[in-house]
């Protein structure tokens, strides 16, 4: 099992299509593998410049302490110095807000998407709209 | 005038399709805007976990320097010390093999795209093929 | 007095044999020598790709700072902003949670062992054990 | 079809009784997953600074370009520029030199070994050795 671009193209588009219905600020959606290399990428018109690192970072920190990082800007406030520290140990990549999402197929983790332009919240809503569509995460993890 | 993400998928999407029709190795592509910030990108199946790095670092260099990298390659051989402290100055934002091409519209760069996974030169076909679909460097450069 | 492989992985290996005795989560184990230097090091199957990263952190921030990082992200808590500061400052080569333990001989710092993966008190606990079992930290430190 | 610290290990002490049985020179033998990420590490007593390093660079690189780092220094040799420029792209994660090996089974790469410490030659002897024990690379590429 692993991520296609084909999979990661569905992932992108129906989580813009997504931010688009519900009238969400302009966003930037990274597909990463279950390595965290970069599989596909677009940041929409008017999005701001940090939005792509942002997004990756919120990614590749659900990919490197196996978290969605709405779990992990949780235990962060509980524990930020540590947290921090992670933060630049980790060379900034990780981001402490939701958004960053495991993409999970049969129980295996095979990658993450990460958005960023929104409110957390809303981030993870559309990425949650793309890893729908794209068939993954239909497990409810324990 | 400016790059939409719109833009820079279809030039993705052309690059592609003509690299499956000249049966190039698996490619990465990306779209940066004119101050070096990513619009799109994709990764192939099967293409090595590098290849979005060299991408970027060619387009970030075709902006860097203000040519593309066939022309800053060529510079390179016949300077090969200024350019390799070029290259660590720059944070490593700069590849010296054909495929870096800026983005022209009306005589204005607005942005570059980068590609990595065959031969420098194969490379630069597909980048040149996402361009024409696209509509831009119509014109010739002096 | 130094620090050999021999030692660095019967304290991987116990430390391991430890944490699956008590069911810890997955595990990263990483041993380094007086200099900071890595030896050895193990991560177990289902460990997050950051395991690494953090575990050497801690085992570095130890020797870094010439104390174990329990005792360090005690002192982080009391002072944050320093603390912080100095993560940064040392390239994020320190990480505040328990699990980092400087290795002695004879009252002499020959290394460092560093573990991530469950709470800092199991790891620091899996440590220990691996210290034991290789005869370090014999003498109870002042 | 993924890497176990298992097979890792197997392949590291395998490498290592290898190079004690032709006397290399004492070696740093570093085994990554198909994301380049340390699955298992081991320093020989003796073996310098550097060497984990270099072998880490060693096994990063072959994973990143898609072939044994024997292949990319005979290309390095060839197009000295452009492969400097990528060094430093990819942050310094590649060496050519050879001694990086990916690890493949039923043809699909699954991780690299890099070895540093000897000669090229003898490092990437060792690594087969090592691959050949864990039953690994078995099929003849193409």
């Amino acid at each position: 099992m692993s991520l296609t671009l084909a999979a990661a193209q569905t992932i992108i588009s129906t989580a813009l299509a997504h931010a688009r219905s519900r009238s969400a600020k302009p966003l930037a959606v990274v597909v990463l593998d279950a390595g965290g290399h970069p599989v596909a990428f677009a940041r929409e018109d008017g999005a701001s410049l940090f939005r792509h690192d942002i997004a990756r970072a919120k990614a590749m920190g659900a990919l490197g302490m196996g978290d969605d990082t709405r779990v992990l800007a949780e235990r962060a406030k509980g524990n930020p110095v540590f947290f921090q520290s992670v933060s630049v140990a980790v060379g900034g990549n990780i981001a402490f807000s939701p958004g960053g999402v495991l993409i999970r197929e049969a129980g295996t983790i095979i990658g993450a998407v990460g958005i960023s332009g929104d409110t957390g919240d809303c981030d993870e809503d559309c990425a949650l709209a793309g890893l729908r569509a794209a068939g993954f995460n239909q497990e409810i993890p324990a």
